[in-house]
């Protein structure tokens, strides 16, 4: 899906380049150092690029299957082996399984696969403009947001979540200023955030994580704008690790703290945050700096949890593309849930 | 001044090696990659040490200007001329040319410097001891720790501030756990506390600094250790950025946050932390992990201040060599200055 801006794109559709039909993807693994983008003529291509991670995110996920899908169906007339191939790339990541399934469920003619993959993108990036406007509304004038890790472009496709929020403020001429929080260990706000707030000329500064709380003293920040990972049915919300550290600040210092994800994030089945499974991930994430430069001596034992619950009781209101949800957030989860 | 373990020093006195007697540095800038030691027979080469960085962090500089004093004055017969080379490799550290100064005063004689030099250094040493003997007698049983920065041998020359407190600790059996905050964007923590605590094998996970929320939500921290590059009379304390973000979390979730410092950094002309003018130091720090790798498009604007400001209100005690001051600080900290 376009997002108004030719460069910047997670994952989309070239109806008649060189070689026909095919699933371009941006590659990335080498930003913000190189911007290089793989034309995927065959499924098999686009199965790595998933597999290593050049495209990434929940529903840039959802997009590439469904696309991905499409493609197996019109190249080798198999839509059905795109999909179990496309799916056994990253078979925890939930939205990829959903997007190829739904486009197979459109066949087995591949022009009706490939309209329900269009459509599917379509919905998606509807669903950022509708979070984007809902959360814009939200901001005063001169906002000075703080965001943390990528929900932009990258991660979502469309215009992005919480990142979606800020493009919209921005082009609303409501934004002042956004602070990108670096989000160590994998460095998505530095690499990734950072990267589509430049392409889209949004004022910006990278921060290390730990400068929160001088920003926050300072009276430098109005809003605190983030994603999630899992939304338990009570509003508790698991997100990137460093989430529940800056909903703690914008309590303590009085700032609006705002949750912004789609209702698919919200898990009926989690009565509260101590029942979303943290996943803790690889030493040395954090004994290297993504794989390139060693910090710490080689066998440190680490910490390292991939998410952090913030209670909902630290949260302002939880945007999602059916509207804003405000405390006690049990009732209207289950409100825009229904629909 | 030794430490109880030889691996372990900042810089030190070395009487009769090959080639006469010497300062020897442990070179920080290779750690914790690199265990190298420099044995400086000549002023030149310690005074390329302390420009390189190679020993660094106010109490040693000072304890290295001392000795480098020393060394001038028995191997060149010139005192004076060392004290102008040493202090002019780092105009701004005021240890560093205390320390010459000091050990100048006690001269001509190069017998009465270098055991005035050593004097400081045991001093030093001592104060150190009596912070972390005032700091642990704060702990209870099985403390978990959480620390910032580098406060220990590394920087301090002795056991430490911060750190000589979670060190007495564990030598008195109390210490459960020690978190080190790797802190961004110099990576102190991860390059030299990590290695501190690795070589006295004090139990510790290495986490981002932004995984301190989680950590305190989930309560696995009994108390917070931090140093301070300045006290301002009422309390208020500014040091290394990240500080001030641990000091809310402590707060918010009733945990004990302590400053350890040597009275020295009590500043008699600031009347709060706002007096305290904050140094902002280059984008690239942020923009590249130690230098070592590119994390963001090159031309990222970065906000990186090198300290924080922690309100007196968040701070349960302040440590000094002369005992610990409580809230309300105004009356302790003018105490323990006057002795």
């Amino acid at each position: 899906m376009s997002t108004g801006n030719d460069e910047l794109f997670a994952v989309r559709w070239v109806d008649a380049g060189e070689g026909g039909p095919a699933v371009e993807v941006l590659d990335q693994t080498l930003l913000p150092e190189h911007r290089r983008t793989v034309v995927c003529h065959h499924v098999a291509t686009l199965a790595e690029a998933i597999r290593s991670l050049r495209v990434r995110g929940a529903p840039a996920l959802g997009v590439a299957g469904a696309y991905g899908v499409a493609l197996g169906a019109l190249v080798d007339g198999d839509g059905e082996g795109a999909a179990a191939t496309l799916t056994a790339q990253r078979p925890t990541a939930v939205n990829l399984g959903w997007g190829c399934r739904r486009v197979l469920a459109a066949g087995p003619d591949a022009a009706t696969m490939l309209e329900a993959a269009r459509r599917l993108d379509a919905e998606n990036a509807a669903a950022c403009e509708a979070m984007g406007r809902h959360g814009a509304a939200l901001l005063g004038d001169h906002a000075r947001v703080l965001t943390h890790c990528n929900t932009g472009t990258l991660a979502c496709s469309g215009i992005g979540s919480a990142f979606g929020v800020v493009r919209t403020a921005f082009e609303a001429g409501k934004l002042a200023h956004l602070w990108v929080d670096e989000t160590r260990p994998l460095l998505q706000g530095a690499r990734l955030t950072a990267y589509e707030a430049s392409v889209l000329d949004i004022p910006h500064s990278l921060v290390v994580d730990a400068a929160a709380g001088a920003l926050f003293a300072q009276g430098r920040v109005d809003a605190v704008l983030v994603g999630a990972d899992r939304i338990a049915v009570n509003g508790d919300t698991a997100n990137k690790l460093g989430t529940a550290t800056l909903a703690v600040l914008a309590h303590h210092h009085d700032v609006a703290f705002y949750v912004v994800a789609p209702t698919s994030t919200i898990d009926p089945a989690a009565v509260e945050g101590a029942a979303i499974e943290i996943e803790h991930r690889d030493a040395d994430e954090v004994r290297t700096a993504v794989g390139k430069a060693v910090l710490a001596p080689p066998a440190t034992p680490v910490w390292n949890p991939a998410f952090d619950v913030t209670p909902a009781e630290l949260i302002t209101a939880i945007v999602t593309e059916r509207g804003v949800v405000r405390p006690p957030f049990g009732a209207g989860l289950a409100a825009v849930l229904a629909g």
